[in-house]
């Protein structure tokens, strides 16, 4: 039995929350949250009880932790939780500061607990579709075109504040750069420009990315441009072929000139599998029971890291940006 | 009467010549084409006669000549019509040099004769659409996504031959640059990557144009992308606000957040309104008739050469190209 | 101040009420449910106070009731509370019979209360663009396709009995039968074809229907379609003009041959505008109010229950129905 | 080596001898059309020389003969070449009454040569994706629902006219039903109801027909509906799954409740493929070579003339029609 507890009790730890009460080998036994509230909701709901803090939770003998609360937390909290020896899974991104992605990335290393984190596309089916085309050696990317617009900076109210998200690139546009990193390879270098537009922070950006694979994508991330759809499309060509991915809804495929396109739609998926939570959460139970490595490492966490990082020091300097940083 | 020549009787000087045959002003009265056969053809069913050359067609009292060789034949067309003092309709683009654009813009300057360039699209009710919603300021663009795969360098035979074409930029994404200026303003600033994929030039290009007006539009041009819809897509943000044209069959736009978004399908129109050629061809000849200054200028064409320039300049060197040039 | 009450604590009423909380006017008062936490939980986030009866409800002082228990209860609900003097808003179907129809149109015009009907599609904006295409005169409709497969006859559990649902035509059937009626005039007769497919009762329908207006409609409505989107679709066709509304997602307008066609999407608008509860709560509360009369009548519920009548009466006899029944 | 004349010399004998000219084992050479200048043209362009009358033609030596005037002329066409011991390939429809239907079906048992009709659509790839489905036992039909709105009776001038045409359905309508029967089995019975629209004949149809594997399908066929895309449209559903055939451009199959949904997108075909003439024309000549039998028979062509014959009638009388007539 894993004894599993909720840092934050929000969206996401409900849908975590939802997933794990399905699962015999686990109990949900400690949540905490800022409001009272919410987390006694949760609580009630999976049977765990409310502790007043994070030490509280770790030290009432949980196994694991989800940690889900404002971006700007996720590195502290996954320290005192690998420090406390719990297993971690933790939301993206998994610092705001390449320092403190650096620290967590020693820390996972030199503990005996295990640290995942919530890159949920890496499961989604639409995004695995296209994985298993590059993999598979059916597709090899030469060129890709990215759009991450997902987000209006309004809901839920924190992710106005850089200060607790890290800035714009560290909600969804990190999500993006993890795939397109997962998809075609490491990064050699970013050029990028970004400006402020509707929003009290950098919300839009242009970049130009360069992969060691030979690949080089444009990304495109605004966090003003509405949600029509797709908000987020990853878009990657062939040698006469192009593979496009719209949201977690819909993946195409067309191998060649005068070819049939082959449209895979997820809309009728259970958001969970359809976002790729179930699947996450399995491996992280696998993992935690020494079966296999975390899915989503915490080197894969300090890479997205330094992805944004190069982005905003790329959009700063005006100059291209080498990577690893 | 405008008595119109045709140097060229491939495709696009068909369609020209299917718009102006419904002309009562008009009489084609000559073609001039490489091919023989097919310049019989055309002027068999317009009631031409053909020449022998271009200057045969100059000197047999044409007002005006649609120029549609292949594109590193354009500029000299053009002198010479215009230094004939003939009215000059030249499909893009204006030249395959910055060096020849200039001796063109320069001659059109200086002739009596007008000087229209073939950038459609600005005609295409899809673009139209688009361009009234930011002149009305419906919408202030802020940023933008653009693709531009059209082609496979195949089709015709010749544009696979880069001295012939100028280069894949001189295809179908000079008139991608060309919208972008148009509804963005003069770029000030490109950065660009670019790569030999499956052809031999570089035929994949990933850029960043930064506008005078603030916008800044990332640019993915790919000559293998199979013709996948849209191959050509491009989408403009505003403040919570979003518009999208697809290829010159759609244009949608969604004016902020939780709001109807509306799309226009022109899949249904005849092709030559849809391309907005119908809608060229007539300002053509209201330019001819001295009614109005040519739609499209041989600014522009200087202008959208200069972009193709700085995106294999700033290629080649790595480094952002200021402009002008 | 309106004293509302709620029969029915489901998901309905759930968003009646999120809409009426933000109506100053208004208070809910009272719940009732047969299942109690339910109940409670609806009664605490609104402020009222649980029932444990209609009769109770009745007879605590409000002055509306919210009615949307299992169909079959619909009517005797409607009764006991129009016999109360209570104004009525009662989710379709009015009833599972037409005899009990009848009762209730009766009840209806000698109450002193109003009484309206959820036939919410009236008010989404895909329906009411379509409405509005025909009574501008812009479009008239002279042929029609329909499809209405919404339903799997499993959530929620009840859907699956025939004595509680009524049938299969009770559910979301229904509400496209009074479509077709608001749109294209009063039925004349209706021809169907009828099968057991998947579910131990009537589950697949094939009807044509004939309107006074010269309109013939075909229909198809099957329960075991799955959710394919656009599992709801209404086409209409004028002379040389076609209208299609998906769902109460999008709306498509084509007004003739070579010409553009315009698609509202209605994507991003909230749940509770774009399926047209908002707006059909708000005008229940001006019926209340006695400013208008109930936007959707009694009349219009028993026409409604008429045509499911004459589906099913067609299907058994193999025979045309005239209507009026 | 097949020699092939062609009777009539517009678009569609212009697609069968692009076709057959890639064909080493065919040798075009005759052309008869009532309009000399056409016959000329593809006889120019094809090596045939044109002959006078289909009597010449027959009698001119060859093999085979493409059918395609207007429809009422088809079946003495058929006679005319069957009875000279010529190979018919006939376009759509077999005859223009059930009488000449019966006197060609006839003809084609009793004559040493080969009949195949046009029916292209079973040769589509996406009516065979559907076809396949079916076949395999993947997806049991249980309820259909078909709509058939090509044709706006302006282009070929002559479909307008009943005469020529044998009516509306013999137009496009005529494909689908024979779709339908090949996918869905034979039709028991047929209910229509139908009116004058926009055209001076019966332009509008509504029918219900059920088939003798027990499903049953909605029909709505209309010439006044415009090109909004997709005007022709077939939908089978299954016990929980759904395919859907949207013009011979996509097909779309969900196998189940909460399943993802695959498209076939077939807009990059090039024509003759995507509509399935290059796989007739290709089965034609192994039925003509002795190899197969006719791969759409003369019992095919009869059977869907049976079923156009059935929706006259039933309109006609307001009565059910049962089949076979």
């Amino acid at each position: 039995m894993v004894k599993v507890g909720f840092l934050g009790a929000g969206f996401i730890n409900n849908v975590h929350a939802d997933i794990l009460l399905r699962q015999e080998s686990v109990c949900i036994s400690a949540v905490v949250d800022a409001d009272v509230e919410r987390a006694a909701a949760l609580a009630a709901r999976t049977g765990a009880r409310v502790c007043p803090s994070l030490q509280a939770l770790l030290e009432s003998g949980v196994d694991a932790v989800f940690i889900a609360p404002p971006n700007a937390l996720h590195a502290e909290a996954a320290l005192a939780a690998l420090a406390a020896g719990v297993h971690v899974f933790c939301e993206k991104p998994m610092a705001t500061s390449l320092e403190d992605a650096r620290r967590v990335r020693q820390a996972a290393a030199d503990a005996g607990a295990i640290y995942q984190l919530g890159f949920n596309r890496r499961f989604a089916p639409t995004y695995r579709f296209l994985k298993g085309l590059v993999e598979s050696g059916e597709l090899t990317p030469r060129w890709a075109h990215i759009k991450m617009n997902r987000g209006e900076l309004e809901k839920p109210s924190w992710v106005a504040d850089a200060s607790l998200s890290g800035g714009f690139l560290h909600e969804s546009t990190i999500h993006i750069l993890d795939m397109a990193r997962w998809l075609l390879g490491e990064a050699q270098e970013v050029v990028c420009r970004a400006a402020q537009g509707c929003h009290d922070q950098l919300d839009e950006f242009a970049a130009i990315i360069s992969f060691g694979s030979g690949v080089t994508a444009t990304l495109c991330s605004c966090a003003h441009a509405t949600w029509l759809f797709p908000f987020e499309r990853l878009e990657v060509f062939g040698d006469h072929a192009a593979a496009v991915v719209e949201e977690m809804e819909r993946v195409t495929y067309c191998p060649g000139l005068g070819r049939t396109a082959v449209t895979h739609d997820q809309a009728q998926l259970p958001m969970p599998e359809k976002l790729g939570y179930v699947e996450e959460d399995g491996l992280f139970l696998k993992a935690v029971a020494g079966e296999i490595l975390p899915a989503v490492s915490a080197e894969d966490g300090y890479r997205a890291e330094e992805l944004v990082e190069a982005c905003y020091r790329a959009a700063r300097t005006g100059e291209p940006v080498r990577l690893p940083l």
